[in-house]
């Protein structure tokens, strides 16, 4: 029997359901780490359904982990037995391209190892397509040490787990697009994402307004520091607001009209997609006039994955979770989908332990 | 009979025809030219179709003046008599909001005075709508000096013209987007504004391609000082330079898939529409993965409008021409819509005079 249990996906829009996977031994570079807890992002729905396609199955989603290192290889350098770590959306990737020089991983030329639905890479580079990755819903994992992060010390584990997507994916754009302390930003949804830019921005000092299709997240909204609330179901919005934002994060998957919140950019403003709606009509228009720009983020680098933990932590932020056992997660995308969480769950992978012991 | 010839278009799509104006006597800070030239832009057949809407008939059409300054007020201190002048895309803006100050008049919150086709202003602020605004296709105009702008010495006058809209609404994006010598830039169509982005990108040093649907443009993209010019009707194109270039500059009108032409940016790089397509659908991905953006240029101030016009004259850039009569503008247009013209028509406006004599 194989060394791990899991939970897998057999096939597109199959449930999941228990499975073993064989985890490696860590290599001279690598350490194995024991999972405490794995978030559920949105794009594990994404990917189990095969929505974006290509997906290899039996797929093992997760890729917001959180563990404690169980072995280390013996060149590890970085880690000791015990510590506290986290693994994000990637595993490893080419280390030689111009992306991953500077850091920048998420945009590996060879493409990264994607932590699940994704392949390990060949020992003379490029990946191998004979051995996917398997994530965070399992009970360990092998990793190389150059792309696992440290937990600061001081936060609780189930609710820094969702940072390692949901945390660098808002945190990301929000720094490379230079947000500053008193600018008028926007967070367009308050799902995962829009939760954690919420509590992001307000601790790197921006004004941060929630844009939400309905008046029902307004209390939870400015509970979690937004300073405004706008439903933007009510059209006039978009012409009351007109201009007002520096800065759009748009957190939506479900397609919606770009330019009315375009329109909501000053000139010289920038709105960033972190989700994939189907493509969504622009109006040349609604760029040209005010210079405005659309721009796309993805994740973030490993460097800026461990800076966005330490802000975090320094800033008392993390996420607001709702814990399950694995044996709920067929329950909890069914819920997710109605947007029924608040605003992340996080499986405690100790269920998937006693589970299978 | 009003005091000044014109060349007008009656109603949409009508065909335009002689029609005789009022130029107003140059007030104490504003001064009158005599126009010598004017180039034809292809917005002057969008507003004279009203293919934006909101069009003003009758409607004397043209925003790329130059001519000879003939009188001044008593105010006057920029302008004496026989200066060689310009004037383009607005004749007045508020004066007093944060674009104007900033020198960027062409985002005027209160709505710059368009040069035709817009409103003088009246005198307490705002736009009066009983006093329309006419273009080049003229023989006069009466501009407040701060609107106009100095024609260097050395330039071919009706090679200027051009400048005053095409030129710089293509150097004011690749100057504030940060284009700088040695950059690998696309520009997406050869018309009007491709050739003037091609002469002006090689000027700031940059390695420019251009992309074009079919080959026929091919020599003249090389004489024009492309370093490499791209067939895109090939569409293995968009997979072989996939990642290519730092900017494209994107002067098309007519729709096409913003998406293919996104992925022949390198991770970061920008693209910036000039054209006004139909509303086109963009995919999330395009923007995310390579973190992109998408953006948009308006023109450009008074302040970078003469910066422009020094830097053209300083490198030796103007805009290759066909000289026409303005009894030719009707057949002109028609000319453009099917692409025939290298690269912009200009109005002799002696034609005008004489007809009027």
């Amino acid at each position: 029997m194989s060394n791990t249990a899991a939970y897998a996906a057999p096939a597109a829009k199959a449930p999941l359901a228990p499975y073993r996977i064989e985890r490696r031994a860590p290599g001279a570079h690598e350490v194995q780490i024991d999972i405490k807890y794995c978030g559920v992002c949105h794009s594990d729905i994404h990917q189990v359904r095969d929505e974006w396609g290509g997906s290899v199955f039996p797929m093992v989603p997760g890729h917001e982990i959180v563990g404690v290192v169980s072995q280390v290889g013996s060149q590890v350098g970085k880690w000791k037995l015990g510590d506290v770590v986290g693994v994000g959306c990637f595993v490893d990737s080419c280390r030689h391209c111009e992306a991953c020089k500077e850091g920048e991983e998420q945009f590996c030329a060879e493409g990264m190892s994607a932590t699940y639905n994704g392949y390990e890479r060949k020992p003379g580079g490029g990946l191998d397509t004979t051995r996917p990755t398997y994530g965070g819903y399992s009970t360990r994992i092998t990793v190389d040490e150059n792309y696992v992060l440290r937990i600061p010390a001081n936060m609780p584990l189930e609710r820094a787990a969702p940072l390692l997507c949901a945390g660098i994916t808002t945190y990301s754009p929000l720094r490379h697009f230079g947000v500053k302390a008193g600018d008028r930003i926007a967070v367009v949804g308050l799902g995962g994402l829009g939760h954690m830019a919420v509590k992001i921005a307000k601790a790197m000092g921006a004004h941060v307004t929630v844009l939400s299709h309905s008046a029902g997240k307004r209390e939870d909204a400015l509970r979690l520091g937004a300073d405004d609330f706008l439903v933007t179901g009510d059209e006039t919005v978009f012409k009351q607001h007109a201009g007002r934002f520096d800065f759009i994060l748009d957190t939506i998957s479900a397609q919606h009209d770009y330019n009315a919140y375009l329109g909501l950019l000053r000139r010289d403003g920038t709105m960033v997609l972190v989700g994939v709606p189907d493509p969504t009509p622009v109006h040349a228009f609604s760029l040209i006039g005010g210079r405005k720009r659309l721009a796309g983020s993805l994740i973030g680098g490993i460097r800026e994955t461990q800076e966005m933990l330490d802000f975090c932590a320094a800033h008392d932020v993390a996420a607001d979770i709702e814990l399950i056992p694995i044996q709920q997660i067929n329950a909890a995308y069914e819920r997710m989908l109605k947007g029924d969480v608040r605003y992340r769950f996080v499986i405690d992978i100790a269920s998937l332990d006693q589970a299978a012991a």
